[in-house]
């Protein structure tokens, strides 16, 4: 870490924080210019407070020059990582093709789905249990009797299931759930990452609306400083001013993760677009640019109810997605 | 509600619509013009999920009339509510000057401040004990503990005090708090919402920093749902491009906030700019543009650690500070 | 065009408001339902200040049901525009592989890349003479003497060129240029693209840093509304609070656009994230989603400076991108 | 200027960039640190591209520690510039009330509105005669005759009067035109910015809707290095994802800028917030944390047309504003 001091701060102020640093068992090499003072600190330096640094009167600025992130840092752990989810790897070259309805809403549903994707080549299920509604009037989700069906369709098609938990204290209900997600708005949820990270399960951790990529890897840290190092990071778009997707899809975000992390990098582009049509060049797309996965979400026709034609494709739009996310694959190895 | 149907839309497509419209107990009143067909739903539509509306096929738009909240809003509650914490209302003409250390370090250092913030005029006293940090390696706040010293400033000073709750496991330690504040990051942690509303506390809640008015009304309203309407909202900055600033300071919002609901609106211009010197001319904006109160950071001086030097105010500082909000409040009066 | 009227309006005042219209050569339909009414506009309405209409005391808000751009259009255009420049086609199935050095500097450099990218596939040739500057004090280009050696390299090669207009005043030294390159900081220079309509020369036009589609579309009605229908759309990367790339590079915007206009759509991948890492990745998505060519910036090693060692690729770098984007564009064909 | 370079960095490509950076004429600075080595630029670094340089693959990061900015720069004019616009002066004390219509439309609505608002304590005259508009078929304003009526209006009540120029060829209209504004889509449009910079009128520069704080003051640095150094800069708000008002105001950006620049700051509450309802309460807070001016839309009302019905205050509105806005600047004097 380099802190670079203000023009006209005194010999005394520096001293002042140099000891203050050293304090924190930190080894401050000092090089004075002639206009300039700049710190290098060495040493365990990611218990710095970098903002409380940076916002010192004497101090003009503060550089980490090494991530603040350690566990999910690819300096400390150069190969990919796989993670396992029942029999299904995803990282290091494995895929995972995820896709299901948003909401569980009723067995049929569920089961029909589950049996179709697979059929198309997905290789774990999704379905909302728990739903994170903005409304407090709206459907909040089947909760324990959709984690309940997802169990019924994992039975009947062998695929491991994702859904997403909201509130620590229903984490039991996760027992026999193979992977689960913290959603977007939980990202920087910490007590709730913090319990994650004392199980051993594989977590599906979603970038937050308007969060960075760093502080999507300090949140995986969250888990992984706990002891749980299986989890897989989601760029599922972020908030911008453009109004004509549903959010902003960044996907320059799985290259750049690819470089600073070691785990693997799925993509969502249901939730980022909004709208079906562009989920199939969007799944292209992430495909194309190495991502590890895509997440999208598929309903069967009206067993059930209108409520899920949303951002959702058809199977038959899925089975299309499926092929050529397979054929992009090939054209990338 | 108004519903505006795609051109080319079958007569049965949209009959299809309206049955399901009529079945979540709809009045639906169609208009037929030569390019595109209006549907106006009439009835409780806080229940409609607007994003899935606007998501099916045959529906170009969708633009509610009324707003999706109730308890919140205005039209239905014309006059200012007015929360009580202690002795102290906010709202309603009457205004919260909050002010105390960024974190309770030790009883000295928090005595010490309350007093000082008193003196000037301060009616509340903020603290942290639990401290949402993005790096798990960082200071959590001295959690149980940090409350205790804070009930004995309580004590010592008669100030109502103010303090952030993070997890919902630990209410039972904010039993003597006076306000409980909701942080940025857990403005859509539903769960958390949803059981303050089941106490009776004043909750002051922060807006997110991604996350629209509307948003932060409706999570206001997750809260009055469940019986508690003590809230009070916060603008503490957004997260924007820019990077003069920690955040933007978005203060239309207060006044755009007195439009829609009739909850006191405070502004918090520590957190949102960061800085020290930007603190005293937004504490007077926030002011002047009619906030319902403020709420900075002061710090006592070196008695606990150079760590709170970060983004607070002197105690003199302060005193500056708050005859100014006071000034300008009677030049707006 | 659809106007919601507030409630509470009065018949006079919404008679007001429906003279007005009609004086524009507007028919409206009016619907009253019980608690709003809902004025529908027809005829040309593409010259209706839309922000002056919803910012009317008694209108609720404005919507509209037909796009505000004519010419750029789809619905009136169902093809694919194919725009031609030189040899060269770009649009409806002809993908533009663009490729050159950010900055011309000398008749070796640009001969040499341009003999380079040639030989990789690229069919245009790029290169930067006006180079806009956020200093006044850095390099601006070779301006007059840029374009000269870009002519050079064209005779050369034979590749049709494209080059950066600034100011209008500029035009004559365009005479030999095949594409002109309108930047994204003069994507709502009005007057500028007024005048490029008056020519026939193709306009590749590059999204402004924080323009929506839309915004782009109605710039590119400014030329076409004047006559020039030979538009190329650019998505180079929109601002957006992420630090980690320069820009976040908005690939959904190309199936957007292709939805909504007939114009061909290019991806300018190393602008957008600014470094040369994340140029391959991108590139491939953005052939992935659809685009119909690229944009990307090459350098030959240090025959002139160091100047250009940026976010550009090495010739072998460019030569493995546009193998790999060959690759896709067949697997999604 | 601290550039750090990464580990790993061989001392031979260390060397190859010192010397590239002592050919541009600095001081080179080197500091080897353990793990890294920062290299402190000494002399004229407002030539160093630092984007180029950042890019490189051996560097880190770059950090300027003197702002690129030199003549609008407070460090080296540490007085308040006043700025002189016919009898009247603004900045270092001195408030621009700066009030009139969106559009010039009549003479007699000129007239009227510049006699009412001047009688409120307006100081200075705005309308606009050249209009920036998104789209092509939308009103353009009336041009020459605009400015003809502005001069009218002038004449008539003594008051100076600030227009908008779009288009450098049309400099010669605006010679008696007391102020020229450069609307917020011009703001990098740096041919124009650098041909305002070779006269000698006060020019008020608008914030672009995405631009940095820096970055426009990089803007007022290119008009300043061709000798003109009568710059009023103008918040006018910037575009966020909130939806509520049409921009963000980022009053804050007053406070930032008077740190930085001696140049006088006015805020434009009408543009910003695009909402009469909450003009008001932002000139309030404008004036309290610090701006040398403000400037409204002010319509007097339908002589003319329902056309300027927006974003302005009437007459009445106004006058309350103005009073408002005096009462503040006592409050906080």
């Amino acid at each position: 870490m380099i802190a670079i001091l203000k023009r006209g701060t005194s010999a005394q102020q520096a001293q002042h924080l140099i000891d203050w640093l050293k304090n924190m068992n930190l080894d401050v090499h000092v090089s004075t210019g002639t206009e300039i003072t700049v710190l290098g600190l060495i040493g365990d330096t990611s218990r710095v407070d970098m903002e409380l640094l940076s916002s010192l009167e004497i101090v003009d600025s503060v550089k980490r020059v090494s991530e603040p992130y350690k566990q999910a840092n690819r300096k400390f752990h150069p190969n990919d990582s796989v993670i396992q989810a029942g029999q299904v790897s995803i990282g290091g070259g494995n895929f995972a093709l995820i896709a299901g309805p948003c909401s569980v809403e009723c067995e049929e549903q569920i089961i029909e789905v589950a049996q179709s994707v697979k059929k198309s080549g997905a290789n774990i299920l999704r379905g909302g249990a728990f739903k994170p509604r903005t409304s407090p009037y709206a459907f909040q989700g089947l909760k324990a009797e959709g984690i309940r069906l997802l169990l019924e369709a994992k039975k009947a098609t062998g695929l491991p299931i994702i859904t997403e938990i909201m509130d620590i204290r229903t984490l039991d209900l996760f027992e026999d759930v193979d992977i689960i997600q913290v959603g977007a708005r939980n990202m920087q949820n910490f007590d709730l990452l913090q319990e994650l990270g004392s199980t051993n399960k594989p977590i599906l951790l979603k970038r937050g609306l308007a969060n960075t990529i760093q502080e999507l890897l300090m949140s995986a840290e969250y888990i992984m400083s706990r002891g749980n190092e299986n989890i897989i990071l989601c760029e599922r778009g972020i908030r911008t001013y453009e109004t004509a997707t549903r959010n902003t899809l960044d996907l320059s975000a799985v290259p750049v993760l690819h470089e600073l992390t070691h785990l693997p990098v799925v993509v969502d582009p249901s939730h980022a677009t909004g709208r079906v049509s562009l989920v199939p060049p969007m799944a292209a797309a992430a495909a194309a640019c190495g991502a590890d996965g895509i997440m999208v979400e598929v309903h069967n026709n009206p067993s059930c109810a209108l409520c899920d034609g949303a951002q959702s494709l058809t199977p038959v739009q899925f089975d299309e997605v499926a092929a050529k996310v397979r054929r992009i694959r090939e054209a990338i190895s």
